[in-house]
């Protein structure tokens, strides 16, 4: 279906803006609003019911600094260097150098951004490893405080959270879609774009669509921009592209089958980095970090306070599976709001009867085991780097929870205790023109969010998709609006 | 330069045939000798001074079976169903499972093509793990007798070997160009491809090209085979799609810049897997299997009896650097022609001496090897399964080979130890038809070779790739052909 329609094929146009914008997640809404403001006539197509898509789905984490009002009240100093040094690390390597300068550079703007959207942040932090905090604290770590970034520049929370309980991509997405109305962006919804409209001398100048049976062309008097999320959802892109995500869980509405990314594809536009991508380990980080993660073969293989996006990725790579080994005062330890109802899966008073049960090799837990106290007692781990706050030897009895029940999953065959997106898309400028494999912009076409490959390099921090999608959406729909 | 250029653009053509091949490697050569044996007039454009390519530079290990002649006379059974679980497994998941069908059921038949173009394969076995061997064997072990791919299927060893000292790829290329010429095949080389020549229904026509400073234009009746090798000399696209090998040395002529596959692609061509690599780390075989492989941890990793290219994928995710630690009596074991002239560089009659001087984890090599010992001494290994033949408890006094000086290099900043080439590109059908994004045939467009994505998933094995770029390289000329 990503063939594109030659302008000539189409009869009659049903509607017409100056700016179309394809998708209705946050880096639709993000460029729809823009380009409004900009002073265009602006539409949004959604292929669902209604605004939100998959960030609506997400965390809502936002990840932003330089020195913004929540990290200054919480008593925290920041600047975008800091902030760009840290990024260009854990997102790394190989990040987009020229957008993520720029995203930084503008983070503090951006912070303002969305608090003009109607979002509020709470002017506290929550201070330890966590996927999401049971609480209502604005700001979080990401990372930024666990080798060996804390090595890098002195280490500031970064992950800001709109003011509610747990999840909070749903209020993202109400405040920016409410926005948007406002400012008088039209939308039509449950519209599946099918191709982009080329005219003869391959300049976009429109979309066909499927609204309920019915096939429709829209025209677009400036510009076209693709705000269709990644390809998690299309398993034949995944094989091409992909393929770590393949029989895991995906974090997405459902509807991210990569047309945006292919419809621009066929018209030559140059993809770039289409292998990466987040990857969610559901391991509960609270129960991490007071105890060890350990492979197939009983050994550690990351700090266990690290964000827990790092130990995910490490985590997809190790000879599985994966549990986590806690001892009794470490479980006693964890608040119980932290716990998730998670319940341990294995008990034992020896770890060679874990060995036996976990079917690891014989001596192994034992060995990482007497390794990991011999050092914590003198608070150090010379493997991983685990920060002395968490450093503590273990002592019988164990016990051992299945990663794979984290965030309420339930143990079996359909489960892997991985969910994951997709972080390659489409080659854009930092305006969001979409740019062919010869380099040149592919005229009137704009693209944002995972359609697109923003400023990731092999890496993923919480609230850098949220970020880049609304941060480069805006200027794309600037640029798409004339301005 | 890969914008395609219109066919109303060019104003005569200077040369013309029926099918034009794009590079002389081997899958440009073997689609060029097909396709003149199905009929047609062929013309060979080559970039450098003469044929060869990447392939002239490589050892030359073909990977067949299925049960050649070879096979049979040293004493081994095969068939094509263990010859497909086999590489299914070693070069997946996710293997093209249409291709690697066709190819392990042609591989008796493609053994022939090559003993056709006047290669000659030794009766024997070389029974050892080894990059190449520093004989004249005409059949090695390709880890098909490493765990785990030992428990899938009996074992065979299914690396041919051309009769020759040493690298083997000039004397493959030297055959194929020789019997390509005797076959009436026209070649020009110093001749640069700039561009597809597209006729106005989006048909392949021809292509532009730059000799010496002058401007060319070829036209191709039936077709055009881009044969142009993978994009490892480009850093650019590197970045972009398979960055896992920047920065390390290149397994090329030097001249795989991707052109073709971004000529292609700036038509709306579909590429497949552009993330996979091969990549081979220098550690030499024959003092790894005999003692182990440790990394920036003081961890093993993987089997050190393991097909070379396996442990080069794992060492390459590893912490590094990674370090072979052997034992007096594993080093004075080794055959002289094995050792290639590398020598240890530390020695110590402790594993703590080495810990301090190789900046190892304090008692991680103690522990080990302690571990290693422990089930050695018993024949086991539960860790990494390595073969009973090759398991002995190491005792000091201790030597450490940097794994840089495999092959000759010099250990340094300039060297990473690790060199590779990429394995994605275009997507085709088993026939060499280029696909476009949608899925249908580019008209009048073909591929083979590393210029396409072949049978790999994410693995790799030794002979692959010489394997796949005849095979489909082959078919690719018969097809385009017109047969």
């Amino acid at each position: 279906m990503s063939r594109p329609v030659p302008l000539a094929d189409v009869a009659a146009f049903d509607h017409e803006s100056d700016v179309l914008v394809v998708g209705f997640g946050c880096a639709g809404g993000a460029a729809a609003l823009e380009a409004r403001r900009a002073g265009a006539d602006v539409l949004v197509l959604e292929r669902a019911g209604g605004a939100g898509g998959s960030s609506a789905q997400s965390g809502g984490e936002l990840y932003l600094g330089g020195g913004t009002p929540v990290q200054q009240a919480v008593g925290f100093e920041d600047d975008a260097d800091a902030m760009y040094a840290y990024l260009a690390a854990a997102l790394g390597p190989h990040v987009d150098t020229e957008k993520l300068r720029l995203y930084c550079d503008g983070s503090v703007e951006h912070f303002e951004w969305f608090r003009g959207l109607g979002l509020t942040f709470e002017e506290s932090l929550y201070d330890a490893p966590s996927w999401m905090p049971p609480t209502r604290d604005g700001l979080m770590w990401l990372g930024e405080n666990a080798w060996p970034y804390d090595r890098l520049a002195t280490p500031v929370p970064r992950g800001h959270r709109p003011s509610t309980e747990g999840y909070g991509g749903w209020l993202l997405m109400d405040r920016l879609a409410a926005t948007v109305a406002e400012a008088g962006v039209g939308t039509h919804t449950d519209t599946r774009v099918t191709a982009l409209v080329v005219d003869d001398a391959g300049r976009v100048v429109g979309v066909t669509a499927r609204r309920f049976g019915e096939d429709l062309a829209y025209r677009a008097r400036r510009g076209v921009v693709l705000a269709t999320g990644g390809f998690v959802d299309n398993d034949r892109m995944l094989r091409d592209h992909a393929p770590d995500l393949l029989g895991h869980d995906k974090v997405s509405d459902g509807l991210d089958d990569g047309s945006g990314i292919e419809m621009a594809a066929a018209l030559g536009a140059a993809t770039r980095r289409m292998a990466s991508v987040e990857v969610a380990y559901t391991a509960l980080p609270a129960m991490a970090v007071r105890g060890m993660l350990v492979n197939g073969l009983g050994r550690r293989f990351v700090n266990e306070d690290a964000y827990p996006g790092v130990f995910s990725h490490a985590a997809l790579h190790q000879p599985g599976p994966c549990w986590v080994l806690l001892d009794e005062e470490g479980l006693e330890s964890i608040p119980a709001q932290d716990l998730w109802g998670v319940r341990p899966t294995h008990a034992a008073q020896t770890l060679e009867e874990l060995e036996e049960e976990l079917d690891l090799p014989p001596g192994s837990l034992r060995d990482t085991v007497a390794a990991y106290n011999e050092h914590a007692a003198r608070g150090e781990d010379p493997y991983f780097h685990k920060s002395a706050r968490w450093l503590r030897p273990l002592r019988a009895p164990y016990a051992v929870v299945d990663p794979r029940l984290g965030f309420g999953d339930t143990v079996g065959e359909q489960h892997t205790g991985f969910r994951g997106f997709t972080l390659g898309g489409l080659r854009t400028d930092p305006d969001g023109r979409v740019l062919s494999v010869p380099g040149a912009p592919v005229p009137g076409l704009y693209a944002a969010g995972r359609a697109t490959s923003g400023i990731h390099g092999d890496g993923y921090v919480s609230g850098t998709s949220l970020g880049d999608g609304t941060f480069f959406g805006r200027r794309a729909g600037r640029c798409a609006a004339g301005r």
